[in-house]
């Protein structure tokens, strides 16, 4: 399936409600994965203008939100769709829920990396945080670019690198225990790394969710809920 | 606004199907309400079989989820409903979304209870904590009562308690903190615990969605992002 199935339409002007509406995802999308980067970059260097961008950037990111949701709204009621563009337009809802809380996540790392500025000049030791934050960023990107080109076969590849970051989550966590274990005066500034670990860990799962409305809007299976094995099977039926 | 709206329908089968969906998020609501129950109580007595219940129950929660989703997907297809019958509709879609989020807290609760179940003996500690709980379960119960009654008036006494639940995580927050620098032995205890706040800070951040989404689903206004000042003055207008 690709995104002919946009295109099919008797009515020229419902064509270019859907394209209009699907483009705006992508630049809500592509906003969101731009705070990230930002976030990240601004606690590995500091950067306390870039992490006050991304802190700002998140009332674009809510007011995109909210206008998308408002249009589908409008096509649900003016077009009355069926079959694959009603499962689009939910999908959408769907989805923009959940870029708009990675945005949420965003910008906690953002206000994280504020606190920690002042305190904190080491960062190479979070090397294992910065790999954390790659991982989630081609998680998210992958899960746009199946709502772009509509391509649900790369969905398990996607899903499939949340276990991955599972495993650094966890160990990252450890880390952090023993360092505060180690020097008490350490606690505060490794909970606020803490929560950035958590932050990301939580993009993973928005990731995957996204991936999994997508997989209903192409297939029309409700595939939440499965494990990574269940889903690799159904995606081969 | 009251039930009344639902009922106005030519077909008396519609109203029969949106009746239907309304009360499985009833019964879907009223079963992760029992999971929070059980679970704070399963902390705070160290019940490890009413800790694996709620485990259980997440279960049925994301199959209710389903079920709702699905229902509402082929009512909008049937139906192809407009003005209030399609935000009923959307806003069902939404909410169970959050209470499936909110049963994912309990269950999260659950687990820190049986881990820390072999660790700590002295509960009494927790005072503060049980009281958060007490705090969102009014909120999480008074966003349902809402749905149920249709009835919105109530919305910014229940999302004003928000500010309460922050200020009582920031406390004990706080007091975690103290007692990991007192006694590093007690960091992972403590952060068990934190854990359980966070869960329990989220839940009330996600009866103030179902209540967001309830505005809208009545009133047609979205107030996602506005402060609590400007909703109060919103909801009088």
């Amino acid at each position: 399936m690709d995104n002919s199935k946009i295109g099919q339409h008797i009515s020229g002007q419902f064509n270019k409600e859907l394209e209009d509406v699907r483009n705006k995802v992508l630049t809500m999308g592509g906003l969101v994965e731009q705070q990230i980067e930002l976030a990240v970059t601004a606690f590995a260097t500091g950067d306390l203008e870039m992490a006050e961008l991304v802190i700002k950037q998140d009332n674009q990111v809510d007011a995109l939100e909210m206008a998308i949701d408002q249009e589908c709204m409008q096509i649900l009621a003016l077009r009355q769709p069926a079959a694959f563009d009603l499962r689009l337009l939910i999908t959408i809802i769907k989805v923009v829920n959940d870029l708009e809380r990675v945005g949420d996540m965003a910008e906690r790392i953002a206000e994280m990396a504020i606190q920690l500025s002042s305190a904190d000049t080491k960062r190479d030791q979070y090397y294992e945080l910065e790999h954390m934050a790659e991982l989630v960023q081609d998680m998210l990107h992958g899960a746009l670019d199946v709502f772009a080109r509509m391509n649900v076969e790369d969905v398990p590849s996607i899903t499939g690198l949340d276990e991955n970051v599972d495993r650094e989550y966890g160990s990252i966590i450890r880390q952090l225990i023993t360092k505060m274990m180690e020097d008490p005066r350490n606690i505060t500034r490794m909970l606020d790394v803490l929560w950035i670990a958590r932050s990301l860990e939580r993009i993973g799962d928005h990731a995957c969710n996204v991936c999994e409305h997508l997989v209903y809007m192409v297939k029309g299976e409700d595939v939440r809920h499965l494990t990574q094995e269940e889903l690799e099977k159904k995606m081969k039926e």
